[in-house]
């Protein structure tokens, strides 16, 4: 593999929508950024062939090549482990299990980090945003699903198969829920069933179909059920509107509960809530910390995450940077 | 501090009931074991007193002292962080607040490493027992109350402030339960007030309270509700028995709920299952196995603990053993 000097890395979010792509300088510093939206419907190999298009374009108008990158991280919205390279359940694109590092292989020879969205998104809020510094984290991204990561010991924890934070499958209820438990090729997971976007959505057209009900929701959506949007669900409860507030019960204790749970088991620094949700409004944040408060007796920290859309493709620089420096040290102590 | 040369270490788990101390050689291999009924109702000076007095007894009838060992561990009922070696929250004795190192230090000026009597079992579990060789490992404890001791990348994890495991504060309501949630001052929390030894006790008296029913329960508590013991519970629900079924019934659906949420959240190689409860007999951990695996989609591995009793000494043991390894390190590596 050749060394190159540069020391430019890119990180790159592929998401459902949009791919993020980013550079940063040899401090880290990201110093290019650009959002695509992402190709669909097409098989891998075109797919790739796509974005590495694109990036060369974002780079060449700086003088830069694709080969002297001195590292990629990449993220997507699937279940993916950086030591296997196999990309499966991402619903997103209906590609098979795709064997990644072999395709990437034809537009780049450096090194390449590889692992699922939710997972560099805390590398990138433990990297530069909310939690900085932490040594013991929990992530939670409320969105359209709900996904969570762990850092501890100030390092990713992955779990025994690279699944952790598989927390949509949580189960909160009193009576014995076998009838919830998620069944084969459900989408969805019984927490968040209750908890996510989505589930919002389906709740607050639901609740409208029963009837005429005074809400800035309706007004949101037009006056139609099949318009209404978690958004509209959420900024309406943010500004008090009684049947947002009502709607949301629900999804904030199940969250609120969840969110206890694991602070119980894990005594973590901080919880990092991001995604959709709960980047709408302080409104969220502020209702599930006060809610999970009342549910552990150990200390609770909840914050929103700092770094939005950004924070998986600056946690995709971390990642790569953080694999180069210790390829370097391995070496480096090999060569002793 | 005097180096000695017999490579002696202690470990001893300093139990509400009973206190057990376990003398391994240099290979780490236990060579004297003893159970004392533990001291109670004194001050911390004269229970420690108490303490090195037996363990120099013990130690003397083959020839050793005190001063010879080179490591003490010391597991206690209660929260305890090494690093501060304060011991707080411990019903079994009812002191203040109490810095154990200078207490010791009047008996023994060698290594110490103090933590709490369920950390000190999972690595026990971890090192001779159920766990071995295992890298991300869940301890869960039933027993009067519920405890639980996490292993992550082969160390165990204590959290922000020595706090993680908490798990008997677990809500596990669909309705918001701000009724349940742990009050001050309260020994329990609402998950232990379901799946604790002591709920079972408490469910069945309840239970027969009802009137006349035909169950093995009442023969085993010789007709008389009032001396129902969980143990009684477990024995005749693994012979089949309907009431003691029935009565399990709750607690057994909300420790695999517990166990599935924890497994879908940590991914971990291995749950292990301890305590008096779960060692009772084979029926309760296939029983916690047989609902949890319906909970998560993740793979689901639960086994019953290995050392009973002893775990926690092995554990004390094998925590003082990798103390003096990792010193032993950094000495080495400063003089380099």
């Amino acid at each position: 593999m050749a060394v190159n000097q540069s020391n430019f890395t890119a990180g790159i979010d592929v998401g459902g929508t949009k791919t993020f792509v980013c550079i940063a300088d040899s401090q880290g510093t990201p110093v290019l950024k650009k959002k695509f939206p992402t190709l669909k419907g097409t098989d891998p190999d075109v797919f790739f062939g796509w974005l590495f298009t694109e990036m060369h374009g974002m780079l060449s108008k700086e003088g830069l090549q694709t080969e002297e990158l001195s590292g990629i991280g990449m993220g997507f919205p699937g279940v993916i482990l950086n030591e296997t390279g196999i990309l499966t359940n991402a619903p997103a694109f209906s590609w098979p299990a795709t064997d990644i590092r072999p395709i990437i292989r034809k537009y780049y020879d450096g090194p390449v980090y590889l692992d699922n969205d939710v997972n560099m998104a805390a590398r990138g809020e433990h990297w530069k945003g909310a939690a900085q510094g932490k040594r013991h984290v929990l992530m939670i991204t409320i969105g359209t699903g709900i996904g969570s990561a762990l850092i501890m010991n100030g390092d990713l924890y992955e779990g025994a198969d690279g699944a952790s934070g598989e927390i949509g499958n949580w189960v909160l209820e009193a009576s014995y829920p076998s009838h919830i438990s998620r069944k084969a090729g459900e989408e969805f997971g019984p927490f968040e069933n209750v908890t996510s976007g989505t589930s919002i959505g389906v709740f607050a057209r639901k609740y409208f179909c029963f009837g005429e009900r005074v809400s800035s929701i309706m007004d949101m959506a037009g006056g139609r059920v099949d318009r209404i949007e978690p958004l509209h669900v959420l900024k309406a409860a943010s500004e008090g509107d009684q049947s947002a507030l009502w709607i949301m019960e629900s999804p904030l204790n199940h969250m609120a509960m969840g969110i206890a749970n694991a602070v119980s088991l894990l005594n973590p620094q901080l919880v990092v809530l991001g995604g959709g949700v709960a980047g709408s409004s302080s409104f969220y944040v502020n209702e599930v910390r006060r809610r999970a408060s009342k549910l552990t007796p150990l200390p609770l920290h909840i914050e929103q995450a700092e770094l939005g859309n950004e924070a998986g493709a600056f946690g995709a620089i971390a990642a790569v940077r953080a694999k180069m420096s210790s390829d370097l040290d391995s070496r480096g102590s090999h060569s002793r």
